[in-house]
């Protein structure tokens, strides 16, 4: 069986989370508390030397980062998330890599700014929120023009760049993230939200949460 | 004929070059000046709309995103650098994301400031460079640690992690990186500059730059 090492506030774990959920690979799930700076004690380390959620134990094998989580479970479930063919496959990377390094990180600095810091009762940096917003402005019309002309990222079927986009955007509500230029991507997000591997990721989140 | 697009300056680029002269594959090659903002020219938007190096073609198919082409190149070459067993692709998946999140990047930072910056005429970000010298004091021990037990990153067969390191450090005499604190790393360095897809990927570079 699976291990995966979470936490409720991280997308990159939420990413993980997700693509279990939705090539239906049994896992177990421990939740790794930041807050109590769980990622630093030796146990965890044990797990990831780097000290960061995600990570995923197989038996003895150990991986980090998430996209390579995303993969390594969409491959051992013969998903056609992460497809064989080499061109298809190579979109997906590419929307990844795109995803992860052109919407997660500008997210992720507003979601910073506006949530992380109050929670720890910093001053949200308002120079590096605004560069989120303007990254975002920038990078989100490549998506929004991809889901203006098919259903997903990739094409009309499912990848793990559409878990990947749906696990980056989630907390957009909680960071008062305004979207309403991108109607075909919240379009995608909503449908997405309607789905049962969604859904079972969020009840299985909030299940947690109430533990 | 694949085409890759490139432009010397570009470590991105650089590693699709090394993974292309490492697989043996055969490619016309484009520089685009980047100094002559030939990037967001509409030919080359025709082939990567996000107006960046690397990027290939391939037919009718194109692609951008470094570590993507340098995944595109070894699965059609069918080449060991990019293993088929799940759990060897996810460990180069994983050295990958690795390399060109917590290596590339902060060794970017510096390379804007000291090298890009003077180019332009700008003033060097001293703690943009500091942040980035920092950072790579702090994530090179995970691969140093990796270097002296074994001969490369994800054990003793070459892999793109590998080649991606090297072209991620490959201007650090330039920059005046010290990196005598890794020595493992430099050694690996070392060994891969005498291989013949280094050597055969810097003379097509200098015969460019004689062109």
């Amino acid at each position: 069986m699976l291990t995966l090492y979470t936490n409720p506030f991280s997308t990159p774990a939420l990413a993980t989370l997700l693509t279990a959920f939705s090539t239906e690979t049994k896992f177990d799930n421990i939740v790794v508390d930041l807050l109590k700076q769980q990622q630093r004690m030796p146990d965890f380390l044990a797990v990831n030397p780097h000290g960061k959620v995600p990570a995923l134990k197989d038996g003895d094998f150990t991986l980090s980062e998430s996209t390579t989580i995303m993969r390594y479970i969409a491959r051992k479930a013969k998903s056609d998330l992460y497809p064989t063919d080499i061109k298809d496959a190579a979109l997906v990377d590419q929307w990844m890599d795109f995803i992860a390094h052109h919407i997660r990180t500008p997210f992720s600095h507003v979601q910073f700014g506006r949530m992380f810091a109050p929670m720890f009762g910093q001053k949200p940096n308002e120079a590096a929120i605004q560069n989120g917003l303007n990254q975002l402005q920038n990078n989100l019309p490549f998506i929004e023009d991809r889901l203006e002309k098919q259903k997903y990222v990739c094409g009309d079927t499912l990848t793990l760049a559409d878990i990947l986009l749906v696990a980056s955007l989630d907390p957009r509500d909680a960071i008062k993230l305004d979207l309403s230029l991108f109607p075909a991507t919240t379009g995608m997000l909503k449908t997405a939200q309607q789905s049962d591997w969604y859904k079972a990721t969020h009840a299985h989140l909030t299940k947690d949460t109430e533990a």
